[in-house]
């Protein structure tokens, strides 16, 4: 029974369905997708809220059932096809623990302090207008001192932020911290042990896949 | 082995905590509490900060072991007794994503919307100055939106956001939503599904029972 992700070049998107690429599936076989055109206001579609009710992307159906939000829809994916994985959710109740903990502070503490900042970024040109530096200053302060934690965790020795093996923790960091790597380089330069983990989670073939995934030609919403 | 919750009288403390009382851990036994008084600042204590890398409360300790993070905190213990649980987690991959999906929804799209307002009203007369009418006033907006949804997604019929069970999707909005009864009741009244649900939630012998946790007389943090 083939997937359908309903979605468009975003990072929320990619976020969502790096776990296939992770397990090896075969995305062209197994997986169909369905722009939901974020330029063209798509989202709002009453055939789309009718399936997602926020009206956001990505959402997932696999046969009659669905999921959205895309850390729900990547632990979905992830621990569907658990035995072709690497264990990216933990094989002891501490390991999960862990990989939970930091996956946490993703949502909690590094996605509240960047996204703000990104989706000013964004929304300022398209609206016209000047970027509101407030938005930048408070988002810059709270990403220090986040990034700040993640150096001195991340010098402890583990090479991933959960132990030494990659995990949901970073797949959930990857694409927000791909994005200010190239954004905002300095950020990285006096933080090694960061700069380094960044690297490696940025440079995974999964993710670099996850950006390929070809939304132009794929079907349109109707 | 006894584990240790760092904590005080806090929403996200109560979250945190609620998988034992859902299991029925004997609490007075198995779980000791130290005192972080968040009146008088104990989290920027060097002593917590070496623990605890934000300097945020809750904090778990079970043996050499440690957790930060209420949800992860939440996760964890749910699975530590999962044999003695409501299976707040689910029992199989599509009713554990389903709970992660409303989990999700929790975090991405409620507590966004609530918390800042919880904050507000709870830093200005700590401030001694007005409330800042713009933070409640998007707050307000964004939260309507999210009870809308919740009240279409209930007046479906199932008794709780991902099925007929308790589960882990309801017990992280617990808190937040208690709060809101009693600040805003209005919210409540012109959605009477969303109104049974809270009702139900936040009447559970095991959620009272996180609000009667002795923070007063706990010991001190160090
Ligand atoms: N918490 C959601 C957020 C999804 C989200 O914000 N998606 C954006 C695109 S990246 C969207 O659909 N935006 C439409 C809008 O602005 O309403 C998730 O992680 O899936
Ligand atoms: N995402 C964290 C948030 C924890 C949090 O914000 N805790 C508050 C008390 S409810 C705190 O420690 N505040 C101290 C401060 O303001 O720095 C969690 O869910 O555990």
């Amino acid at each position: 029974m083939v997937m359908i992700l309903y979605g468009d070049k975003a990072l929320n998107v990619y976020r969502a369905i790096q776990p296939l690429f992770e397990a090896q599936v075969d995305v062209e076989e197994e997986l169909k997708l369905v722009t939901v055109s974020l330029k063209a206001g798509q989202f709002r579609l009453p055939s789309y809220k009718a399936k997602q009710p926020f009206g956001l992307i990505p959402f997932l159906e696999d046969g009659d059932f669905t999921v959205f939000e895309s850390r729900a829809i990547a632990r979905y994916l992830a621990e569907k096809y658990e035995g072709q994985n690497t264990p990216l959710l933990g094989k002891t109740l501490k390991e999960r623990a862990t990989i939970n903990q930091w996956a946490e502070s993703e949502a909690q503490n590094f996605h509240p302090a960047i996204a703000p900042m990104v989706r000013e970024l964004f929304l300022a040109p398209f609206e016209k207008r000047p970027v509101n530096e407030e938005v930048m200053e408070t988002g810059m302060n709270k990403l220090d001192k986040v990034l700040d934690v993640y150096e001195v965790h991340l010098a402890k020795g583990t090479k991933y932020m959960a132990g030494d093996n990659f995990s949901m923790a970073d797949l959930f960091h990857t694409v927000y911290m791909n994005w200010m790597k190239s954004r905002w380089p300095q950020l990285l330069e006096k933080r090694p042990h960061l700069s380094a983990w960044i690297h490696d989670i940025t440079t995974r073939p999964a993710f670099l896949r996850c950006l390929q995934l070809d939304w132009e030609n794929a079907s349109p919403i109707e």
